[in-house]
């Protein structure tokens, strides 16, 4: 039994984690915005106390970081830069091992979620960001730096958007959540005209507007709603085109909150794969949803210790 | 001292190659041209006569192959469709390995050439196609089915020119050498008017136009020969900052005849690099030229055998 922590800009999560990749315990706190270095920290130490000792800990965070060291600078989280998170609970544990979040994510699909038997795998999460990790040859593939999987940033629209990144065009400006918002409000979207929300509810100017409103407004029949989907699921499907021809692909698996919209952004992803992943090889290469919900980050920070013939 | 084979569309070449990668001795052939599987394989056979026995074989061909098995149908090749390569030169020799020839490349240039010391590297070749190699965590990357490193089919241009893989749009559809030449032509090139050639001997109707001659006229200030060199290493400018965010990259190594137009496909490839790969550990890729010349298939088909540990 080892502790896994998944930790991001929006909350922070712990488990104990079995042999076989059974989350056996979790808790979650909501990250304290704002907050210096040091607060986070002790918000982190409450959330993992009630678990007591354990034999080692994996760790995934946002990134960017250092690698292996674990010297953390998520762009979420302006109070950690250069913050040593590894170094700190190394010191409590023993053991410590610690990835991007993404990257935890795609190891997790690939031990025990919707990777699971293919040796050539591209794990992606579609959410504020878009990120990733890559397995191939049954090995969780590290690049120079630790960085290797940041399919996000593959430009698919050459003179495309301005991303976060500095770039321009990049997959993440076109795909992530808010810039589908983004784009769709400049179209002339009005948020759920088409589709009042679930409860009835109309919409409100102070209601945050996020993927699922423009996701039921699509189901609704919305053209610009479901044009934002097309971007976006076209988008996808040009940067996995470039994967699967670069790494032979067996298998991409999607999760994040924005794959919740299945076949709005599935179709069009699979239909763009159909056009510009021609060869044999590439036509082979199968897009799934991912299988593990909301502890796939603990699953995967787990597997860097428990799996780490594979994972580390 | 083993034998190296490298067989492409427009020749055979075989070689002896000592264990530190030295090419002792080579000889070529033109390929015969719309020649029978077996016309085809006497043509070799004549070519590797000389050399006698050999304790094993390396073997590179242009794809597509079924992998590791090694039955090809290089694209250039019609004479060759499943032809049991391998197997027949593993009768002959007891030992036969292959790849794919851009990858041998890349392999070479790893293990002798510009790409020495790096861990993770791609190696590229721009010539009549435009093909590579993966090398991640000091091991060669095969993928599911042997196809890794395909570079040339990253979408570079979502709606740009058909490809002859079936896709639109891709790096090879744009930057091959005859895709510039016919680039040009349609834009108004009127080939050596700009320099006439290295010989002083003028342009002639009949007189094959080559990324040679563009290049030769770009050099001489030719505005669409210059254009179509920016466009060409813009898009595999954009094509390595895809490979770079994907696999976290130390080097790309760019061999191949196109290459030899040094700073005209150079300058846009930096430039366009500079603009898209943004993130720290994606500004760090080098790219640079190749350093093996037209050894190189041979000594990747050797490194095949030679350097098993990385490159089998």
């Amino acid at each position: 039994m080892i502790l896994a922590i998944d930790v991001g800009g929006t909350k922070m999560a712990a488990g104990l984690v079995s042999d076989d990749g059974t989350v056996a315990g979790s808790r979650r706190v909501a990250t304290p915005q704002g907050a210096g270095a040091e607060e986070l920290w002790k918000t982190l130490l409450a959330l993992v106390e009630p678990f007591g000792p354990a034999d080692a800990v994996g760790i995934g965070c946002g990134g960017p970081m250092l690698w292996p060291s674990g010297e953390v600078s998520p762009l979420n989280m302006p109070g950690w830069r250069g913050f040593p998170l590894r170094a700190r609970l190394e010191a409590m544990y023993g053991e410590a091992r610690i990835h991007n979040d993404a990257v935890c994510v795609a190891a997790a699909e690939h031990w025990r979620g919707a990777g699971q038997g293919s040796a050539n795998m591209l794990g992606m999460v579609v959410s504020t960001g878009v990120g990733g990790g890559l397995v191939l040859g049954n090995r969780l593939i590290d690049g120079g730096t630790g960085n290797a999987g940041h399919i996000g940033h593959v430009v698919v629209e050459p003179d495309g958007p301005p991303c976060g990144c500095g770039g321009r065009g990049c997959l993440e400006a076109v795909a992530r959540g808010p810039a589908l918002v983004e784009w769709a409000l400049a179209q002339g979207w009005k948020p759920g005209a088409a589709a009042p929300s679930r409860d009835a509810v109309p919409y409100e100017e102070d209601r945050a507007v996020t993927g699922r409103t423009l996701a039921d407004d699509a189901r609704a029949g919305d053209e610009v709603a479901l044009a934002a989907f097309r971007r976006a699921g076209r988008a996808l499907g040009l940067a996995i085109t470039a994967a699967t021809h670069l790494c032979d692909l067996d298998v991409v698996t999607i999760g994040g909150g924005l794959s919740q919209a299945g076949s709005l952004l599935f179709d069009p992803l699979h239909e763009t794969l159909r056009e510009h992943a021609r060869m044999e090889f590439a036509r082979r290469v199968k897009v799934v949803p991912a299988a593990l919900g909301q502890d796939a980050g603990l699953v995967g920070a787990a597997a860097l210790i428990l799996a780490a013939d594979r994972y580390a």
